[in-house]
């Protein structure tokens, strides 16, 4: 049974082993790039971790392990695009290292190769794994549109925001962890159960997220604190802000979130309100609650090797960057 | 053995009953929007015309033929964006409809959809069928790649560009017939010769494209003739010229080629030139030895049934639109 640092530094060695500099040039180099930027590798070390409870061959499972961490960053990319974001992972991201065309055209070639990556399994477990992962694929990509819709939509409810992040984040590791389990032969009990435990985590995971983009520490974070409420995101934090908001709270955070200033000042007070609410024991409540909904059901699962799981769930969830 | 037009007809009608407009519309109405605005079908259409070789129960190869159209129609809303181009089938690109984020984002979904589609058949062909499609895929990528590297490459060879359609254009096509035979339990003998037709088929077929958009009839060509002048395009025909020229005219072709006019004056000229130095003979010359070799290939195919696919071949050369 290999811990969280073991199964990373495995796959980081696998993956580093798949050179995507080939012909042409300029359509690989962006790929090498974005891979070569890292990363928690959170989907793949998941996805070993789940077959790890079935079967102890990892080179049955490494090929989609490497197929979700590339699908993973083609989404990324894209995202990048149309976040007009300037940095990824305190680099530059790809649109602006190449142009918009390169990015949009690795981006593809990515998907389209995690493709090939993914069916390069058993033969009798392709069908299933395809479907799991073109069913979370897809479920990305409704999750990044609702996403922008929201940001010109005014009344996002707290369902609405916990399905986006479902789509958009939860899914795709839920779908790690189940493929780990179709490929390691668990019955569907397992897999079920393992699919639940994922996309449990991955709400948790993104409200965690939410969180200390505003209370994180900045020295250790990583990105700007604040900066879901810089680009007036709605997130839980806010949503829940304005269900508990009395009358003139609730103006005055509707006033700054239609503002598209970055004055230091409008994250201080968006705070100070967050803090007056409770917002933060809020939050930190639901995600108690999804984590132990996760933790019912990783409980479910027939296997003696559940350890490694139970203390990533937790680092993930426990940690303050 | 149906016709190529009783078999257009089945495909439009099977792709009719596919109604993507689910949550969330934003993402979804895209992709109703370009199916709707419908085309040749031709890769569909191929891929049923290879199966009906083996098998005539097209029930078993729909879903593949529709997977190929989204697939294509994908590739076009993202070229679309790429090539900054207004319209597409004489409507509003996606991109122009609703806006850049959205056809990027429908197109990804497109892609993935078409895995969805796919994977959707007899279990013991899905395997070779995912590895067909995804390499022809990849192909394509790299193909609109080296199409945009073009644009500023100054040494352009016949080779590079032959390379370029072929990746582009005529890979897919040769997909499509090689998956309607694997679908269709071809032996791997049929299947290797169908991809070959397929392939110089497909580049025979872009040769004509480059030809008709010189010295097409405007009334019936749909495109504006004379586009691939006006944009510089360095095709076969423009190619073929400069080798061809002499020192004066060599040059005469390079400075308008590096102008960014779209005086009438310029496609008059460039034309008068391909015509003096004989590019349409040449290229026609270029069309018939790919159209002969693909037609070797289809004779080394073990069917009775080959009359559609004979046909389509010549109506896709023939035609002057």
């Amino acid at each position: 049974m290999d811990s969280i640092s073991e199964l990373t530094v495995f796959f980081e060695k696998e993956l580093g082993k798949i050179k995507y500099s080939k012909f042409p040039l300029s359509l690989y180099k962006p790929i090498d790039y974005i891979i070569g930027l890292g990363g928690k590798r959170i989907r793949p070390v998941l996805m070993l971790m789940s077959f790890q409870l079935f079967d102890d061959n990892f080179q049955k499972v490494i090929n989609p392990a490497i197929a979700i961490e590339l699908f993973h960053n083609f989404t990324l990319i894209h995202d990048d695009i149309m976040d007009n974001a300037p940095l990824r992972r305190g680099k530059l991201t790809v649109q602006n290292k190449w142009n918009t065309n390169t990015a949009i055209l690795s981006g593809d070639t990515m998907a389209l190769l995690s493709y090939q990556l993914i069916s390069n399994i058993e033969k009798d477990v392709v069908h299933d794994v395809i479907n799991v992962f073109t069913s979370a694929a897809v479920n990305v990509c409704e999750g990044q549109q609702l996403d922008l819709d929201f940001e010109t939509q005014v009344d996002v409810s707290i369902a609405d925001y916990i399905k986006m992040i479902e789509y958009k984040t939860s899914v795709l590791l839920a779908a790690s962890l189940k493929i780990g389990a179709i490929v390691g032969k668990a019955n569907l009990n397992d897999q079920f159960h393992l699919y639940e435990f994922g996309r449990n985590i991955g709400i948790a995971f993104q409200l965690k997220d939410d969180l200390l983009d505003v209370f994180g520490n900045q020295s250790s974070f990583g990105k700007q604190v604040g900066g879901d409420i810089v680009s007036n995101k709605k997130t839980y934090l806010y949503l829940k802000a304005i269900e508990n908001a009395d009358d003139q709270k609730r103006k005055e955070l509707e006033e700054y979130y239609s503002s598209n200033t970055d004055d230091i000042d409008k994250v201080k007070n968006v705070k100070d309100i967050f803090v007056d609410l409770d917002i933060p024991l809020y939050t930190d409540r639901l995600i108690n609650q999804y984590h132990n909904k996760a933790q019912e059901h990783l409980d479910k699962v027939s296997s003696e090797k559940k350890e490694p799981l139970i203390l990533l769930s937790e680092k993930l969830l426990n940690r303050d960057i």
